[in-house]
């Protein structure tokens, strides 16, 4: 199947710190390509992909300097709009930017809603273009926005990797990703001293939270039991993880999906997790983690994550949440969107690449060979 | 001729507080209404004007709490695209957002960009969709893109209004506007002490600018020639400019127009101004006031200042600034893009506005009579 992937320009794919969207765009890219198919990345120039690379901006964005990234995602979809005759279906990782452009091409387009749905502001344009095809990756995503046109619910994989090693030591709780309010480390702090348990925090402290994390986080730092070790890599996570008792996931928003606790649940960690967004759907009450809605739950929790069998976590990550089972759901979502357009005649794409004026702009490298990657750039700084 | 005019969405037009682009639309389409055209105003529904009102979201989104636009707009634009066989001609407002959605009727479409066009992030836009006629405030403006699709440059214009009255006492200097870095009230400041002149600073502080405030500013103003008398609003700006010996706009930022100095010119108030962005094509040197480039130049033309004819002032401001100026301009920009696409069959509308799907959001509400305007809403609540 010939399939385009449109990644954010916020982050390289796979991101090169962080970017939740862009890691799942690079499993869910290297997965399709690993099954067989044709696929097409259009992402930042500083990708890498076993797929063909599409080059929309020179590199990520955000590293890049430039703050508002309408026009450079606006530009990256004239040109997906301008190749799309080359695709059976166009599958968008970009939020809503693509329903204009493409609301005659619906029935070969699908997008994945990565981010929350329950801020008001997006609401209008998923009634104003209701056939477009969205994918949620947890039902309580789709709580604020039930009656959009929900083609599928599809959860977040991680490439398989090798089995977790059993001859770690496992004495202290982890707590990973980002000093926010919203993801209450103070809760974790508070389940690791009543616990006695040691508690390690690798998380980076944006900006915007560098207030809560000093006048909240830090004060509490000062504790035996407590340790900071702050901003880690993809490569440590590993370890980090897989050494833990349980990673402790006390949020207080409505978490999307949440992919630290199938990262942990890939090393043979439970999880014990409060009892909000997608958290119910991602753990396995009392075979992958805990579910609670209370410090003391969560202390009972901790005690007992110690007797869950390691063995069996990583075995529900297998069956559940590798990046396999996620590349198989949504082929058979593309499938099933090329069967429905099989039926429409003429081809949709038509009217929508009817472009009277070339687009000067738009000029096609000839393509690179080297390490398995093909690229054309289409981007000229102005 | 049947004309859209296409607002932002950040604040009503005419904006209840600030709020540059939706003055500028108000004034353009209540003069056009006057000049006999047929005028819909796309804008929140909060806003008053006598041509017909298409409600697209119930208030304008600042002051109603939304923080991101683009799906307000983009669902503004759809309707916008949705009776586009209305209009002979549309008018946008917005930026860049319309473009992929109307890139096959550019020959009828027309966007003024009212911001600064310094910053990179948004160029490559205007080189992927190269056939979008556009409309720059000042020649200044254009430089950072000087092959972009110029059609015209048209300068802002404001209702004529009444003559200044004569019997002003003026023994002050004004600063007018917000306090930030870039417009450098410390120069304004500096100057009026220097020459011994007493300075009124009437300037809103917004959040992002309370520091430069606190540490800048507020230290500065315990001077007993120095005033600050807070925001103030429209009604209250004809009796601040207009007894003012002079307006003083010593910015340091490129200006895309600085509606401010015309609104002296209307008072028969001259500028003071430093030469930067659109000041040199505003300013009549020695006529409406003076381009300066240091705080010694600064301080002659207060003194000089004094001198100017205000009759020729408020003259000059009746020659080269008004609304029907503006109105005027702007209808032969219309008109030359009817005579062109006159000669193109068919009716480029036709493709743009064939969809498929009837979008069903759309709600119209029947027309509502009463203190001249009609209004038309679709936004429902979701």
């Amino acid at each position: 199947m010939r399939i385009a992937q449109v990644a954010p320009l916020a982050e390289s794919v796979p991101p090169q710190l962080y970017g939740g969207t862009e890691r799942v765009v690079s499993w869910l890219t290297e997965e399709l390509v690993e099954q067989g198919h044709d696929v097409t990345l259009f992402a930042s120039g500083d990708s890498k992909t076993s797929a063909e690379l599409v080059r929309a901006v020179p590199q990520g964005l955000r590293l890049g300097g430039v703050r508002d990234h309408t026009a450079s995602l606006l530009v990256m979809l004239e040109e997906v709009r301008r190749r799309a005759s080359s695709f059976d279906v166009i599958h968008f990782h970009v939020d809503l930017l693509q329903f204009p452009a493409f609301r005659h091409s619906s029935a070969h387009c699908l997008t994945t809603l990565h981010g929350r749905l329950d801020l008001p502001d997006f609401h209008p344009i998923y009634r104003a273009f209701p056939q477009m095809p969205l994918v949620s990756i947890s039902r309580n995503q789709r709580l604020p926005l039930p009656e959009a046109n929900w083609l599928a619910n599809i959860q977040h994989g991680l490439p398989q990797g090798p089995a977790p090693s059993n001859v770690h030591k496992r004495d202290y709780l982890a707590f990973l990703g980002r000093i926010a309010p919203e993801k209450r480390p103070d809760r974790a702090i508070e389940i690791a001293k009543r616990a006695g348990i040691p508690l390690k925090i690798a998380a980076k402290v944006d900006p915007a939270d560098q207030d809560y994390f000093d006048h909240v986080i830090r004060p509490q730092l000062n504790h035996p039991l407590i340790e900071f070790i702050g901003e880690i890599g993809d490569h440590e996570k590993r370890d980090f993880l897989g050494n833990a008792i349980a990673l402790l996931f006390p949020i207080d928003w409505p978490e999307p999906f949440g992919l630290v606790m199938i990262e942990a649940m890939k090393e043979g960690t439970p999880t014990i997790a409060w009892r909000r967004g997608s958290v119910p759907e991602v753990v396995d009450e009392g075979m992958t983690g805990f579910i609670v809605d209370s410090i003391e739950e969560a202390e009972v929790a901790v005690r007992r994550a110690v007797e869950l069998d390691r063995t069996a976590v990583r075995q529900r990550f297998e069956e559940r949440f590798t990046a396999s089972r996620m590349a198989s759901s949504y082929v058979a979502e593309y499938e099933g969107l090329l069967e429905q357009s099989a039926m429409m005649v003429p081809h949709p794409w038509r009217e929508a690449d009817a472009s009277p004026t070339p687009l000067n702009l738009m000029v096609t490298a000839p393509k690179i060979s080297g390490d398995g990657a093909s690229v054309s750039a289409f981007h000229r700084p102005i």
